[in-house]
């Protein structure tokens, strides 16, 4: 197992439930938990509080973690076109506050993330939940989905940014044969 | 002439140009212009470096000209997907910061706007420059178009804010009687 760690911190962006999660990533892509959660706001609150609570909660994250990296979920606009603002304005603040902190800060799409984390790009939040209990070793899922997609945007981030000899044969590790087992259940279960 | 006036920001949210102005608007509906500019920031910057640029402008506007409100233009999503999300982060952080500067913050429509400075919803950019150019009393008309939007802005959230008295027959002043006949100069050339 490798020694140094890249601290990923990932967040589902909303004005509702903003998931958040940070793991440490080894260059062996195994990963651990470090926090994991979600800032709410009221729905009856109006917006530019919603967004002033939200900015100082990623403020507070980045205080007490100290990540590396930031990852967020790109928001796309053919949803819920109300919806869709709010989030896309949520996903702008932490781009911004990456970015004050002088971070580097990616987005990636679900797609991206449901294939890194379950090998399958139109896995369902269930499957997503169940592959990050197992690759980070949790006792249940994390929850609320927020939280779970939040924790499997920064492994799919941290494993893109930091893994080069991630797929050769002589380098897998008991942690990679594990999740790649996983991997192979989950896509065995696929829905 | 009324003595105390309400200083409003107005901004015309973009990542391209995001254009401001600040206006001292009395109870009698006259304004004066105090400031008027665009924040720019370059295409090529990816959007996080952008986001902090328009961040920091925001925060130095805020600082240098200590607003009592601000008013920003309300996003929609009928038009350029692509593009409205840019404006609706940087409509996002103009929400932001003023929460977190502890001052009232209003969305106004493009259509409110125009109606308030030139008494029709359907007003096209000439008309609205042409008018905010009466109304403060400037040389020229305010340019680029972005800067002109944001005055209008300040211009619709400062008459709706603090003039209940506006309209009574025997309160107008010279300066309302002036801006009444430009308004209805500019409904009798609308295009």
């Amino acid at each position: 197992m490798a020694g140094r760690s890249l601290r990923v911190l990932g967040i589902d962006p909303g004005l509702t439930r903003c998931g958040f999660g940070v793991i440490d990533v080894r260059a062996d892509r195994s990963a651990t938990l470090v926090a994991v959660g979600v800032l709410r706001t009221a729905a009856e609150l109006p917006i530019e509080r919603r967004l002033l609570a939200i900015g100082d909660g990623l403020d507070a994250l980045l205080a007490e973690h100290a990540p590396a990296a930031v990852a967020v979920e790109r928001v796309f606009a053919q949803h819920n076109l109300r919806t869709v603002m709010g989030t896309a304005q949520a996903a702008g603040l932490v781009l911004e506050r990456a970015a004050r902190a002088g971070l580097p800060v990616a987005s990636h799409t679900p797609s991206e993330v449901k294939a890194a984390v379950t090998g399958y790009g139109g896995a369902d939040k269930r499957q997503v939940a169940t592959m990050v209990q197992r690759i980070l070793r949790l006792d249940t899922p994390p929850s609320p989905a927020d939280a779970a997609d939040a924790l499997a945007l920064a492994l799919c981030h941290g494993w893109s940014s930091s893994v080069p000899a991630w797929g050769a044969a002589d380098a897998v590790t008991p942690a990679q044969r594990a999740w790649r087992d996983a991997e192979r259940h989950a896509r065995a279960h696929r829905t």
